[in-house]
């Protein structure tokens, strides 16, 4: 069966950033399956597959339709259990929804506010429209007021992220010696920064660039063949 | 076999209050374990079994001698297989980590500022010395001022549970419709500053205060069987 995965991009449609349709892409990596990559902008979304979601990662696996990262990550370990698991057990789908939770909460807000300029300045032209008035709602506040003091919130990041540190510093992976779907999760993030901003944040000495870096270089690099923001 | 479960306790060795024990305490009823509880005040534990551990929770299991919660938990896991599991599998035994480290870098640094001139207060007298020289070292203050703006503190903890507030408000444990030993993890911490303080902090209403009444329930009420402090 054919696997078709709906990512979002910009002008540009080989630089996916959802950090969401990351994790899977990852996922779909981490269980060896074959897929074609097809793309939307913001305004396209509500016309995938007969209006199906409103939300990218769209996955279609035959005849099957799915929507959001977790519930596809889930989808994945069921229909595919004798490929490597994304979850280890039940214990890790459960907890792999606390580390959601975390990444969330902790580092997709200071993340977003280091880069939803430079994502709305990569949007095409009905996008950027779109992009502007939801966020600038969502954020009381105009998005160029939103980023301006993004240096000074680089320090409170850093420090948000001591319990992931900690755990990468003295292991390669949240995984263990592997990585899994906790792993794509927190990737992700950071990985959406990193394909739509140039701003720079984590030093390279930190232990979670060199994680960052380790999850970049899996399945022949498939996080790293997008380049950088310049 | 007989298991001892070394605790820590101050001049109440009805109270016990560390939350590595706690977490431990919870494992081995988890488990379906009988075990006995010695006690030991902060000084005393380097003259435990020998000198084995310079820190509580020490689990005897026969011959075995095992320091430290994580270590335990996973002690049992291994040699108690056939019962019910603590981890739910090799992924959740690695994300337990993570939650391991995140409560240990979010929750314990907040709680120590409500509750550590208390704790100090219920231990015994060479404890009570010991425990206010090492700790003033290290916090580089008097107990009495690091506890001084303790109220102020409230809301910024609160603010930090919201990635476990978002799991514990749709499910009952970390777990999922049952605690894992990543839920236990996260108790032990509430349960060092219900039983050791009188300080309330979370509002009767918060889906975490309602998550740590279904913890302090579990087996028969073991963590409610120790009244909060007054």
């Amino acid at each position: 069966m054919a696997i078709t995965l709906y990512e979002l991009v910009g002008r540009d449609a080989a630089r996916p950033f959802s950090p969401h349709c990351w994790k899977v892409r990852l996922a779909l990596r981490h269980k060896g399956l074959d897929f074609q990559s097809a793309t939307a902008g913001f305004t396209e979304i509500p016309g995938l597959e007969g209006g199906c979601s409103k939300i990218v990662p769209i996955l279609r696996d035959g005849e099957t339709l799915v929507a959001a990262s977790f519930a596809i990550a889930e989808y994945l370990e069921e229909t595919y259990p004798n490929r490597p698991s994304l979850f280890g057990g039940e214990g890790g789908r459960a907890l792999s929804r606390f580390v959601e939770s975390w990444s969330q909460r902790t580092i997709h807000p200071a993340l977003a506010r280091f880069a939803v300029l430079d994502i709305h300045d990569v949007l095409g032209e009905p996008d950027q429209a779109y992009f502007r008035e939801s966020r600038e709602k969502a954020f009381g506040t105009t998005l160029e007021s939103f980023v301006a003091d993004r240096a000074d919130r680089v320090e409170p990041l850093l420090k948000s992220l001591e319990p992931l540190r900690a755990i990468v510093a003295r292991q390669p992976f949240l995984g263990g010696d592997g990585p899994l779907f906790a792993d794509y999760i927190v990737f992700g993030g950071f990985q959406w920064a990193r394909v739509s901003s140039p701003f720079q944040f984590l030093p390279a000495e930190d232990p979670v660039a060199l994680w960052f870096e380790r999850c970049l270089a899996l399945y022949d690099g498939e996080g790293a063949k997008v380049p950088a923001a310049a």
